[in-house]
């Protein structure tokens, strides 16, 4: 059986992805089927998005493992791949589950089945993501958003862009204004490619333009994928997602986060919890992509990097998750808990 | 005798000027004594900012005077040089000034003193914004700023810029945030060298980063300059200054404009008058520079390009003018009408 996404295809045999380095100006399928192959492809950032890391490196593993019938290699490059990239959690968990089963003595079939399970769940979460969200926005036909958050960076529809994807059918009043989200561009470069796809009327902005849009009714609602979500609902995210969260609050104009549930880390108290992660200024002073570099500022200036910042609760007006869209009293009443996550 | 400034630099027979499209990279200084000279500098924006192109092309018509007696020759490269960039507001005003003296039949002196006399008053209104600013900002030492209003943009020491540079000196816990100034970059082309010629320790940012500065109270005021100034205190300037304003607003930040008095328009009633430029599209889609171009969205995707926005009286705390710094009651008694302005 052929599985095949916006990002991804794979049977029992090989497992290609798109290389998202080449995007948008050329759609290049590149085989991951060799294990280091995967590695680079992930130190590379070829195929990125936590959830669409952990299920290519999943299946990635279990077709090796089918193909392979060593089972310390099995182990080996499960290791390998659980560790290509430390910040990646979805990928941590998977691996490590397999590991664990091939510690047990599995099958190469059951680390197959495990591999599917994850890719079939990470569709599933999407769709119900996507049905929850619009149906909470409905007659929002104006919507801002952040970052990629779609087929490039899970195995279904996407999470913020999942809602927003359901949210254009037959509806020929859609239109989405696109963040170019500096200083990676994931906006510009990757958000606007799957919209275009997907034939839905978009246009791209600079990101200090938001206000200047909401000022002028141009935006119903705002909607943001997750890095993580703490117990009491602060959410970190791509940097520039507080902004945007303070220009709704101003605006009055409603704020949404999207996420799977599994984004909660109920031990985290706090946004203050969560670490954020300084990256190279270089990326600052100038474009670093693919296949080119150009930097634009004056080489003795520094620059400020932070790759996420976090929005406080108060700011947010729900959290549309694959359970259902969460509001604050909600979370008043415990629903981030670890019991009430780990319960459902 | 020889005037020098940043980027400025001319004698009675002789103008150049720094070419500010090889910055940050390399200080090329081009002579453009003949007004053909001067035209293309200004259309190939070579010369930027609103005084400093008005400045340079009142000298350049000046010293082609002195060296040449054909006065139908004065007044064809007068109307030239005033046409050459429309929105221009000082450009065209000096050359029409120049123009009507022309055809009363004056010396070429008149118009060497007439520029001459642009040049230092440019000089004082700077020093004068500087003094005033530095004053009612005192103790500020966190200081962010969007796009460049310094000596590069003026004759003197700039507006908003020329109040920073006037705060850093002598204290040493000073420190700038400049942001990137996304589509054109001018904060992290020009902004960040202006700042380091000078010494002035500072990092540059992306304009989405502001909010998690604040949050974090790494800023005390943020100030800009400013396009044009409604009789109500409305101020248009650059993109993405409404954004900052909104949230200084949250933050309880102050928000200063620093603007020369001739900078507003008492012909304005508010904001809502004031004519927002829309520019092409692909300075969004990727980055234009002086000697490259580079598209990073899709080549299908459409972007939308204001290059101003304009920030609503209530959420400025001032006007820093070189006749003083004014404050919403200020306005409310008529001081920037056509009548308080022509006064002064």
């Amino acid at each position: 059986m052929q599985f095949d996404t916006l990002a991804l295809k794979f049977d029992k045999k090989n497992i290609s992805i798109l290389d998202q380095t080449a995007l948008p100006h050329q759609e290049v399928w590149v085989d991951i089927t060799a294990p280091q192959d995967c590695v680079d492809a992930i130190v590379a950032l070829k195929v990125r998005g936590a959830p669409l890391i952990g299920i290519a490196a999943a299946l990635n593993l279990a077709i090796f493992a089918l193909n392979n019938p060593n089972k310390d290699q099995w182990l080996m490059w499960a290791e390998r791949l659980r560790d290509s990239r430390p910040t990646a959690v979805n990928l941590i968990h998977h691996l490590q589950a397999m590991i664990d089963h091939i510690i047990k003595d599995c099958q190469a079939d059951t680390l197959y089945q495990m591999a599917i399970e994850f890719f079939l769940q990470d569709q599933k979460m999407c769709d119900a993501m996507a049905d929850f969200g619009a149906h909470e926005l409905t007659g929002k036909n104006q919507i801002l958003t952040h970052c990629n958050t779609g087929g490039l960076a899970t195995a279904g529809v996407g999470t913020a862009l999942g809602v927003i994807k359901k949210l254009a059918k037959n509806n020929p009043s859609f239109h989405v204004f696109v963040d170019e989200t500096r200083p990676l561009l994931q906006g510009a470069r990757l958000t606007a490619w799957e919209l275009d796809q997907a034939g839905i009327p978009h246009e791209i902005v600079c990101d200090n333009m938001a206000g200047f849009l909401m000022m002028q009714n141009k935006v119903d609602a705002v909607i943001t994928g997750a890095d993580r979500i703490a117990k009491n609902g602060d959410t970190a995210n791509k940097i520039g997602t507080y902004t945007l969260a303070v220009l709704c609050h101003f605006h009055k104009i409603p704020f949404y986060i999207a996420a799977p549930i599994t984004t909660v880390d109920p031990k985290m108290d706090s946004g203050l919890a969560i670490p954020i992660e300084l990256r190279n200024e270089n990326e600052v002073k100038g474009f670093v992509g693919s296949d080119s570099k150009f930097l634009w500022s004056p080489k003795n200036s520094k620059a400020y990097n932070p790759a996420f910042d976090w929005v406080p609760n108060g700011l947010i007006t729900g959290w549309i998750t694959d359970q259902g869209v969460y509001k604050a009293k909600d979370i008043e009443k415990g629903c981030f808990t670890q019991e009430a996550i780990c319960g459902q």
